[in-house]
């Protein structure tokens, strides 16, 4: 069946940047089948046409980095030191599955109404999680969080998330829109012996590998002080680095640090509203950028953030950027709008069919509303993206051709569900926080 | 006639930080007569009872620097080197005084709908704003730009703001809702002798004066060769610093600045979206702060910042001071929440009867929700309205006891016609944008 929608501001993202305006774009199942300007609309066999009435249509944005399982946290000890040990770590220890597969469907939910079509995970029960990415029928790369501590998922020993992944990885590898990968949590939480296994893991699969790196000042100082390497020069001499490799965060870089992501084709993943929100710095965009590195954004997880939405992250990086650089003209919205979109499809290495609106591509479209207060006057659609719009503008989403979102609505499931849902498997989690907070 | 809001979140802003909830709010008139927990409530004579329905009541939010005038520039030449003298200057040699009125109305709508009940102003034709203000029934401080160069609404003389300033104060020193002030652009686009004059203004008349200061690294430069001063020392030296001084930006600041501007009593308002977004700096909150001067939030104009909400710019202020000061656990979100109600109440010098939600203070009230996929789970509210919240979770607002907006909509006026109206008025201007985009 084949469906157009006609009549919107179409920003394409190809190689040309080309804008259409007014345009359309005609999808036959999970294929976009042509894009262009509405004067050359032909209405050839197409049995649905949809008036977007000029609003601005969009590729599906790309989270590259978020920990779905981690709704439960939102808003808990935002401001808090250490966080991650004495708050995160202890409650993770007692999460089950159905309490990760309830916050799983809401990250998801919030994620498809901020325009969100493919993301990239890595947390607990990943199978689970697969399971349910497969139900709502979005795009994801996924991997389970390998550790050297015991996991909720797991037995009591440490690194389960290894053993975990040999028999979750051949079960997902042939999906048409999920592909799972490997996520050792960061470099010093790994033992040596442990990355080296998953490297081989990796290869023999084909799956990517996803990595926390250079994020924490005591993960910087361990590596100093034990090997008077770098955490990107210790993974370098281990030979972990790869283009099948994707580091997240990157904050603390050295000049060869950028030399050796590069060398080895690693994408990074920048996730600059954790890291500023935690103190923990600004990765050198500029300098990554400069040295031919791709980068994807990510939220990191929706305590981190916190929200999972690029709207925030965009708007973050320009304040941000500008201004480590001294220069307001530096990351012009055109440039982070790219980033949040091709950038993260070339990031997880899906560019040749996400990313852009153009032929032969996936249908991951999103619609964004001109309507709302915010978004009028618009001199440039770029601009109006990084700049004004928040996630409530977003309209209508599509992933692989199927209509999830319809007039800021989920259109296969009910939200209210999903959060009620949610809420009931809160109760156990609630009173585990209450004991940590009365143990203070 | 006595209405209560009951069953709320209700954040007091006292003294104490109370939090009633579930709590209630008694309102009569333009007056709060009583707030409290939902179990005291009594249902002596009150005649509406409004469910909030657990829903979150904060006072209303203070916007302390903006310029309503500037819907029309919103998306224009945003990553441009020196817009400000290459495209705003010029624009604004143009503007009608039914654009501006329609850009106020456009901007004071955007403010209700993002929960501002009360905004400081500095533009042209401020008489036809503050006429408009009055009609949407908005609480406001509002000051007739005073410049170097001939404006749009003046003859061909420099300085015609001061003119205008002698025949508009008098005008409106008596509205219950509006407070008049004087409003100098800059220490470097005004001269000495203006500024003296102006000073003698605002003490005969006994109004405030609006500046900004230590924003522009040219305005640095200047005062450094001409006097060797920062532009505060000179503001200092010609006694213009005082109680009734209230400087916007402050972003290049000295120790020495820092005390002068605490000696003298000086208020702040701090605009970090509109800062960063130019790459100007970061004024330097914490030692602001802790030499115990008031600081209050400002969005600066819609193509500075570039919406008019304060949710954008408490989160920039919690990610940029956290990062700038290496420290997750400074400004919690509670301190950061209460410079954008009580600390711009006190900023703007009308925190006897604004920025709190207690008995006898005005009925500036704003209701949040919490049924949006991006506020749950709230653990701190205060966490969820810095780091999740949006404008559109904003409900309801009430501004001296009257209801402006009601379930997302504007109560009193149709936002469509508010909106058309400006689209109509800016055809001159979009052709004078087309002109000088064409001259580039």
């Amino acid at each position: 069946m084949k469906t157009a929608l006609i009549n919107g501001w179409i920003l394409s993202l190809d190689d040309d940047f080309n804008e259409y305006n007014p345009g359309y774009i005609i999808i036959e199942d999970d294929i976009i089948l042509d894009v262009g300007h509405l004067d050359d609309f032909k209405n050839d066999g197409i049995e649905s046409i949809i008036d977007v009435n000029e609003n601005i249509i969009i590729p599906g944005m790309i989270n590259a980095h978020t920990h779905v399982g981690m709704i439960p946290f939102r808003s808990l000890g935002d401001d808090m030191k250490d966080r991650l040990r004495k708050l995160l770590f202890p409650l993770e220890e007692n999460l089950s599955e159905e309490l990760v597969r309830a916050s799983t469907n809401y990250a998801m939910a919030e994620m498809l109404l901020a325009g969100i079509t493919t993301f990239a995970d890595m947390y607990y029960f990943e199978n689970a999680i697969a399971e349910e990415v497969d139900k709502m029928g979005m795009r994801a790369l996924l991997g389970e969080t390998i550790l050297n501590i015991p996991t909720c998922d797991g037995d009591d020993q440490p690194y389960y998330g290894l053993t975990y992944a040999k028999n979750y990885i051949p079960k997902w590898k042939n999906h048409p829109l999920i592909k799972p990968m490997l996520a050792p949590h960061a470099p010093n939480t790994n033992s040596k012996h442990i990355l080296e296994e998953i490297k081989t893991v990796s290869k023999t699969n084909g799956v990517p590998i996803m990595m926390h790196v250079s994020e924490m000042d005591y993960e910087i100082d361990y590596f100093k002080k034990e090997y008077n390497l770098t955490p990107v020069e210790f993974l370098n001499a281990i030979g972990l680095l790869s283009n099948d490799f994707l580091a997240v965060h990157c904050i603390h870089l050295s000049q060869n640090d950028i030399k050796l992501l590069k060398k080895h084709d690693v994408n990074v993943i920048h996730c600059i509203d954790a890291n500023m929100k935690s103190a923990k710095g600004i990765m050198p965009l500029k300098e990554v950028l400069e040295a031919d590195i791709t980068v994807g954004l990510g939220t990191d997880g929706p305590s981190s953030g916190n929200t999972l939405d690029l709207f925030t992250v965009m708007k973050t990086i320009a304040y941000a950027q500008k201004t480590y650089n001294k220069d307001r003209s530096i990351f012009p919205s055109r440039e982070i709008f790219y980033l949040a979109t091709r950038g993260g499809a070339k990031a997880i290495r899906e560019d040749n069919h996400i990313g852009q609106l153009k032929a032969n591509y996936q249908a991951d479209i999103v619609v964004i509303e001109r309507e709302s207060v915010n978004m009028f006057p618009i001199f440039d659609p770029y601009s109006a993206l990084v700049y004004s719009a928040n996630s409530s503008n977003v309209k209508d989403v599509w992933v692989a051709g199927v209509q999830l979102v319809k007039n800021k609505q989920l259109v296969r499931r009910d939200f209210q569900t999903i959060r009620n849902n949610l809420d009931l498997e809160m109760n156990s989690f609630r009173k585990k926080v209450s004991e940590l907070q009365n143990n203070k």
